[in-house]
Parts: C-alpha cells; sequence; structure tokens
C-alpha cells in the first residue's frame, strides 16, 4: 500500500525527545524506556517514527504496510525465493503493531511489513496542538545501493510500484542513477539512489505548505538547532516538492516535505533526468553541501543486531559538478 | 481510479475563457467553435474541463477513469445489469479521449468511464505560466440528490469506493444525509448530498495552497467577479480543506480546494459528522449562504439532450439552522 | 508619534489570559491581582494591551506616544484651551509607563499620552515562544464617535495627523463618513468612523502575514472560539489590508491586521470610497455581519469611572445595503 | 524622509525588460531609447528603479526624498561646508522629478534629493497586474566604503537618521563594521558595510510576503534565471526579513526583502552583533557566497561620468571564517 512506518536508531531519549516532539512537532503516541512511538497530525495509527535507544545511530528497519494479512504469506514466499531470510513477529511484539512479516531483503535492508496497526486520535482538527514542523504523515524513504537499476527492477516488477522519475547518467547508454518509485499515487514511496550501501539516506515527511517549513526553519534556528539545517529550504527538481533537509542530534537525517503531486494513472510516464543538470536536485540551483553525498544512515542486520556491511558503487555517486567534493 | 473531468454548459464560451483561463489560470489544451478543453497544472492528460456552448448552463457529463478497457465491460455489464441506458462512443468522439462508455446512471446522473486520454504538456514546473487560481487538477464531483443512502452503497459496494466521511441526521435512527467517497486515497472523489436531484452541486479543483486561494480571491475581486465569490475562503470540517466557492459568469459552481489528507490505509473508518455541527460546513463558522443550498446544476439526458426532470428529497436538504433560509 | 497602548476592561482574568496569552499569542509582560500587561512579539516596551478588571467591559483608556516629555505640556496646554479635563499620573503610577498626561478630550474619549515607557525583551527571533495569532504590535485605535468631521479636523490640524484614506457619504454634497489617519507612516494609527459614540470600535493588532491569520483562524475554532470570529478572515478595500475580526470573552473587539502599505510621503493624497461601495469594506465582497456596526465599546471617564454618556450621530452610521440590519 | 529612486547602469533595455518588467513584475511608468522608469505596486509615484542604457553596469545615483523643497538648500549648504560638489537640476531635467540637489558626498557616492515627484497610478489593488515577484516599493540602499564608523557618524549627526542595528569586530575595542540606519520607521533606509568603496552593494526591494519570493524563486528557475539567485532565501539575523538575492543579467545586485519591523520610537536602542555571529548574515545557518561579498557595484562621478576610484578598507571586509574565500 504505502511507506508505514520507520525506525531510527539514537543515542539519547531526552535529547531526540527534544529535537523531535517539542521543535518538529510530532505526536507522541506511546514511550517506554527504550522507544518512543510517534505520529504525525494526519496519522490515525500507532507510529510513523519510532525511535530507539542504541550506542549507535542509524536504522533498525523500514515497514510497508500492505492491505490484507494473506499479502504477507504471498510477501514470505516471494522473499524466501530469492533466499532472504524471513521471520514473523506477533502482535503486540513492536508496539502497537499487528503480525509482520520481517525480511532482509536481497539488497541488505532490513524491511518489514504488516496489515495492522492500532488506531489512534486523529489531531489534524486539534489546531492547538499544531506546533513546530507540523509534521502531518511519513511520505517516503530514500535509500543508497550500488546496484539501482536491479532493486529498481525488483520494486517495479516483483513488489507492483510504479516509478514516477528517474535520473540517468550522461553515457552513451546511459544507466538508472535513481528511481522514484510509488504505490500511493503521489511522487513516491522510496527513492532509489546510487551509493555506497546498503544505506537509509532520509526519510521525508509530509508538512502542509511551505510556510510550515520556513516556520520550522525559524523555530530550530531559534532553539539552537542551526546547524542541524544540512540543505534548504528549496525546491526540488525531482518531485517537484518544497525541502528543508535536517539532521537529528544523532546525524540522522530526515526531510520536510511538501508539495509534489498525485500520479494516480497508469499510463504514467516516468520523467526522465539527467545526473548533472543543476536544477535537478534543487530547482533554484543553490548548490548541494557534500555532507549530503556522503553521509547516510547504516541498517541493522535483523539477526545478528549489528550493522550490513557496505558495498560501493559502480558508478560515481553524485554529478560530476560535485565530484571533487567527497 | 479516480475523477476524470467534467463537462460544464457555458452560453458564452468567450466570457467562460476569460473566466476560466484569464482568470482561474486553467491552462487551454485545445478548443473549436463549441468547446474548450482545459486543463490544470499538474495535469499531464488533455482535459479535466470542457465547457460547451450550450442554450442553457448545466452539466453535460461527468467521468471517471478507469484503470483497463476491460474495466470500461466489467462496467457495461454492470449498469445494463441495473436497466440503466448506456452507450459507446469512439476514441476521438471527444477530443482527446479513447474509448469510453456512456450512462445514465439509475440517479439519472450522466457519467462516462474511459481508460485512456491523449497525453499533454506537464505544466507543473512552468511556473512563468501560472497564474491566477493555479488550479492544479480536477479533485472530486459533489452531487445532490433525494436518496443519498441508496446511492451510497451503489458506489461502496458495486463501484468499490472507500467512505471517508458521513454527515447524518441527529434523529433517533440516524439517515445519511451526505458521503465523501473516494477511489484515489484522498478525501474523496464524490460526495453526495441529499437534496432535489439529480443535480450536480460542484467540481472541487485542487490547487497548491492556501495562498493561492487567496490570491486568487484578489485577482477575481480586482477583475470584476466579486460577486462570482460565494463562499469562503475558509476552513472546511468536513475535509479538513481550505475552499473558496465560485460561481463562473453562468451560474455554474465550482470549488477551489487543498489542503485535505490522504486515506491510503483500507482499515479506515469514516469520520461521523452531524448535520447541525455549525462546523461541520465551516470550521471557523461563518454561515453559509442560502444560494450555497438552493442553487445547483441540473444535468443532460443523454438521450434527448435535454435535462433529466427533478424529484424533491424525502430528508430536509439543510441543517435545521438554515431552514427558514430558501 | 503613534497609537501606543489601550486598556480593555474584562470581567474575569483567567478567562482573558486564556484568549489573549494562550490562544492569540500576546507576551505577558506583568501581572497582579486586576492587570494583565501584554506585549507584542516585536514590541521593546513594557505593554501595547492592558487588561484590567472590571465588572463591566469596555476601554479604561487608549495612549499615544509622544517624542519628548515637553510635547506634553503642549499637549497639555492645547487641550485646557479646548476646555477639556486635564490630569497628571507620574511615572509608575500606570506599571511599566513613565509620566503621563490624561485627557477627556472634547469628543469624550479618555486618552493619554507619554514619552516613556520600560524597556523590555524584544521576542521577535525568539521563534519558538511565538504562538497563535502571533501578534508584533499595536497598529491603530478605530473610534464610533458622531460628528468624524470635527474630530478629522482636529486630529488633522492640531494634532499633525496625516489622512490617508477617507469615506464619504453619497450626497450632492458629500459628508466625511470615516477617516483614516496617521502619524507613523502605515495607513493609520486612528480610523474615525460616523457612529453612536464615543465608542472604541476595536483596537487592530499587526501581525506578519496572511498566514498568520489563517493559522489563528483555526487555532481559535479548536480551542472553543468558533463564536469570537466575528468577521473574516478577508481582504479589506479600505487599507488593503487582510483581516480578522475578533470578540473577547467578554465581547471586546480587536483585529487580527496585516498587509497595509507605507504613506511616508508628505504629498500623498487620502484615497476616497464612496460608502455604498461593497468593496470599500470587504474587497472580496463578503457581508459585514450587523453585530460589527451595532456593537463597540463604551469609555471611561477619567474622573467618575462610569462610562460616558452616547450621543448619536446625524448620519446613517451604516451603508444603505446595511440599513435594514440593526 | 526615505529612500527615494536609485538609477542602475544596464547594457541591454530589453535584456533588462525582461528581467525587471516580465520577470520580477516591476510597473514600467515610461521609457524612452536609453531609459527605463519603473516603479513598484505600492508606488504613488513616478519612479522608485530606473534603468539607463550604459557601457558598463553599475549605479548612476542614489536619491532621498526630504519633505520640503526648503530642506534642499539645507543639503546644499550642508554639503558645501563639507567641500562637497554640489549641482542643482531643474524639473523635467530626470524624467518625471522636480528640482533635484545633486551631490558627489565626502564618502563617494553619487546622491540625489528632491521633495516631489510626478504622481501615477497606486497599483495595490490592481491584483490581476501583480506579477512574478510582486515589487512594492524600493525599502533601502546597501553601501560598501573603507570608512563605515565616520559615515555612520554622518548619517546620524549631520542627516537625523536613527540606527537600529549594527555589527561590531570582535576586537578589543570593537569597530563599528557595519551600520542599519532609517528615516522612515522601519529597519533601514540606508545600510554601510565596510569593504572596498564607493560601491552599492544592492538595493532592496520591498514584497508582501515570503510566499512572493518562494514565488519568485520558482518563476526566476523556469524563466532562465536560475543563476541570477545568488543567495537565499532566507532569514536574516540583522533585520529579521526574509530574503532572495539577484544579479540581473549584466550582474547588477538587487534584494527582494520582506518581514522587517518598525522602529518608530525615539528610544530605540541599535540591536548588536558580532560580525562572526554565523546567525547574523543568515539566521538558518546558511553559508553565504564569496560574490556576495566580493561583488559590487561601482558608482559613477557625477562630472565626469566616469567611475569614482575605489579605496581599500582598513579592516577585514568580511567575517573570519570566510577569509579564505576571496
Amino acid at each position: 500500500m504505502r511507506a508505514g512506518h520507520i525506525e531510527y536508531l539514537v543515542t539519547n531519549l531526552k535529547e531526540a525527545s527534544r529535537f523531535y516532539i517539542d521543535t518538529l512537532g510530532f505526536v507522541l503516541t506511546d514511550s517506554d524506556s527504550t522507544h518512543l512511538y510517534l505520529r504525525g497530525l494526519e496519522d490515525r495509527h500507532h507510529h510513523c517514527l519510532t525511535l530507539t535507544k542504541a550506542e549507535t545511530p542509524g536504522v533498525g528497519h523500514l515497514a510497508f504496510r500492505v492491505r490484507r494479512e494473506e499479502d504477507l504469506l504471498a510477501l514470505e514466499a516471494l522473499y524466501r525465493s530469492k533466499g532472504c531470510r524471513v521471520r514473523w513477529t506477533e502482535s503486540g511484539d513492536e508496539e502497537g503493531l499487528g503480525k509482520a512479516l520481517r525480511v532482509q531483503d536481497q539488497f541488505g535492508f532490513p524491511l518489514e511489513f504488516y496489515s495492522e496497526m492500532e488506531h489512534k486520535e486523529w489531531m489534524i482538527r486539534s489546531f492547538q496542538e499544531h506546533w513546530g514542523g507540523k509534521v502531518t504523515r511519513l511520505d517516503h524513504f530514500n535509500l543508497l545501493l550500488p546496484d539501482v537499476g536491479a532493486a529498481c527492477q525488483w520494486y517495479r516488477e516483483a513488489l507492483g510500484f510504479g516509478c514516477t522519475e528517474i535520473t540517468e547518467t550522461e553515457d552513451e547508454r546511459p544507466a538508472t542513477w535513481a528511481a522514484w518509485l510509488r504505490r500511493k499515487p503521489t511522487c513516491h514511496d522510496i527513492a532509489l539512489m546510487t551509493g555506497k550501501g546498503p544505506r537509509v539516506h532520509h526519510a521525508g515527511f509530509f508538512v502542509v505548505d511551505r510556510n510550515s517549513i520556513l516556520d520550522c526553519a525559524d523555530i530550530l534556528a531559534a532553539s539552537g538547532y542551526v546547524s542541524s539545517m544540512e540543505r534548504g529550504p528549496g525546491r526540488h527538481g525531482v518531485s517537484n516538492a518544497f525541502f528543508l533537509y535536517l539532521r537529528d542530534p544523532d546525524g540522522n537525517r530526515l526531510e520536510l516535505y511538501t508539495g509534489d503531486y498525485l500520479s494516480a494513472d497508469p499510463d504514467w510516464e516516468p520523467i526522465v533526468w539527467k545526473l548533472n543538470d543543476p536544477q535537478r536536485q534543487t530547482f533554484w540551483g543553490a548548490p548541494t553541501p557534500a555532507s549530503w553525498f556522503n553521509d547516510a544512515m547504516q541498517v541493522v542486520d535483523l539477526e545478528s543486531s549489528s550493522f550490513v556491511p557496505l558495498a560501493d558503487p559502480r558508478i560515481s555517486d553524485r554529478p560530476d559538478y560535485l565530484r571533487g567534493s567527497r
């Protein structure tokens, strides 16, 4: 159905709480000594972001919501057929979540699929409690991995994602450098970018409009989080969205995101960008800082709980005009 | 899939062009001596609004896009089984449109179903050509009919729409006074309201944010269209959207609409409102003018080209606090 | 120099605090058992609004800031020459205020003039504490009185106000129905309107932009203050400002106001409106509720502390199209 | 009274017209073979920006409006007493302008003082003609010169400007690195910054709100002016304003500017910033490009029409963290 929730590892829950709840305006659904379960103003379910106390920042798992419980069985069979490690969790193993399927997929990512999550109060009309970034919901995941072409094919053909936009290299026979893929009919639920991986580049959270992002930038700057604002505010070329990239106190990255488009039609032809088009990343032309290309979040191995080892991409992980910026 | 396009009857194409194109910012795709074919800034297809020259204002037909051509056959069988008049049009009979199924449905509405429409340039990034209301796309139809309960059941059970919000009467055994139904995962593709019908109350067109609506109100007021602004700008209770209702030079009604929510989840429980809740219609409490309840667009009989006769509703067509306003 | 501060009488300080501080976002500078001293986000002085506990709502006094202490002496002489009652208050008699001159002017209004007020922290960059209506500063007073012509002449000739806009009756020899007068170079510091008086129609408080007003409307509606929103949001014809009129829990009226213009030039020619122009009040044409014309705040007699008796205007207090609305 | 107008030298009037009128939305008042006279949407006078055809880009003159013609005589005497070259122009010598005093001031800048300018239509309510950047009026001049301390003293003491904000060096005995000075009660009419001079860094033009700036950025990007956007959009620390710096097709710099504050009070204490505070320039922390420090517009010698020779500043012209960026 859609990107469902994500688990970020943080080293200090109190610091994280000040950043995510007091400043960005996430709604706290539940907490225990090692977790904060957060949702957005538009969410009617238990959480879209879990913050888990850990030694090292990174991503615990990424979860997709599916329509029915039987879809989980089909996914189990599908991933087993690819030789992936698969494991079931029972209802309540993850706070607020029904029965779920956990998979370390063939690209190294710790995925979760589920069809049921506990309902929670809809805050959309409780305007008196909206605050800071006024995050409404999770919008998408952005992943770094060495072979975007293979992963793109997998998501489109095996998992039924539609492709809305593509970035190609400028070679004679262009390779797919990045792809924006969707289940829900927006620009994307998942983006795949060429890079050292498997890593999660960021999760994108939706906000209502550009003003929410500008107000949030003011609040971050006034709250001592100037250095948290890594890139933006600005307009993307890809996705057409207005954005602000943030680093949490542990360096985990998230994006505030608004103003993309609907893509409900089955005959949608992917928009194609060239990697070196300077308006691709930032329509207004402002340069992207090197950290945005260099840094990303490592992902956990579901069995060992250590991070999954990284592999280098075979093609460059950034536009030519930024090759010196590593 | 979704609300696809609508045909408004207008008595003067030149006047209509000044209103819809020069002032609201619709993009002109095509025209001939009796039609203007318009699309929004986000549309990648031929039209979402057709203006057809006619003696009397009203609505020619409402169209839904379906996924595949074979879905059209299933719909033909379905409507025939209900005894509805059905007719096929060939590709190109309607400018830019593929093969389509036209139905006078059991509630009297002239519907069209289609799976293919000619592709047109995406204007979303051509900001230098965005203007006026900056309409991005068709969002929904709002219909008036005597028996909302029966139509709601039909759309949910036979056509697979989800129900996001409901308005009930305040009787001991509450009747469904209105329903918001969706195929695409937003608040709605179609709303059904109790009233003299079949009539189309309005088509809702999406804009990017509240500022676009405020700017449009300023432009309308400065262009001699003060009296076109029937209601708003304001915030809806139902749908949570920010809105402005307009009457075109012929009195046809449309809504500029933004800021509703995603409703992708299959376990969405309809939000239930009471008819007499004053914040249901306008969250900020401003009164709705009587014309908004009294006036609506009649619909064409596909065979005779005259308007479909109207029937009165069995329950009141407005909240108690407005009963005197007829 | 400019409109400085105003004193509203409220019957319940706790209710008033919830409305003005918790919901509209005024900053609390100081309080005692019978007063709340409030300032805006842009104020660098002690208060722009005083809420004083009283039996009956109304206005205690209106204050103008003058440049130098010696200007107070000139004003004393001026008002004495008109036979007005005049009285000095010492520094600190009013919390945070220097030596001040209090005058019951010839039109019945309780005025205060002062040149010094205690400095307080500038909250303009403390975005993490901005909230609700995000009121930045007092902008203007709007007064109702029977003879606008005489008062307008007084403010222009004796007090050196500039006149930016005027509303005239539609008689052959038009009378001045209302006038917008300024010391600081904006649209106005004081507006005079024809009506039963002396009464204060409202004080106008500035906010940064239209979004602040829309956000505030959402917060008011979600906080149980639906009925506090008397008129708007909308665009004025006069002043060109974007506005929302509010009634506090006691019925005292204030305006959130933004987007007027600078009027620094000495050769500014007043903009002239006709009373019955429907775009004069609301550029978008929405009707003004009768309460807006009927209700206003009575003002205190500085000596007796009772309200100043009212006199009827000699010309109509509203446009023809609203004459039936009393 | 206030910053009045400025003359930019451009090498191609047609290119300049496309940039300033078609894209930024300035209103064309008048033109001849070598000039375009432009005003903003809020201007009621002939021009606030003159574009003059020339071999080399730069600034022809900067003009301040004074209250009365006799003030011009006082200024003549004042500048003559400082040994400055002074010259009178007759009404109409500059299109739309009354009698004016031209001065090459002691800091090398070509200044003009005037009290009368032809009235022109107020476009503020003609929303259907607002476009692009929706520039409303000239707000301020920003000048680079070697000795800010001396010039600041001159403007405050001889010309009666108020000082709203100051930037100091971080030395034990801090020098004034920059000063924001005002006649009209806003943040500034003129800013003085330490640098190679005399040069004009930019003229700042006011727009209504942040959205106007974001919309303008989109339009510039879509119109081929990506590289015109030199810095921003962002929030200033100094002035608190929201800004976007632009370079016209000749490299002349201007700022779109909104959201500063009123400073009407005579007891305003200047806000003091340290030069190396990273939030001073951009409250959100984004780095300022080196070009912003390196480039500026040379100014014309009123007698010879060649550019005034430049002198180096005695203290650094930029923060420590940017010293390597020349």
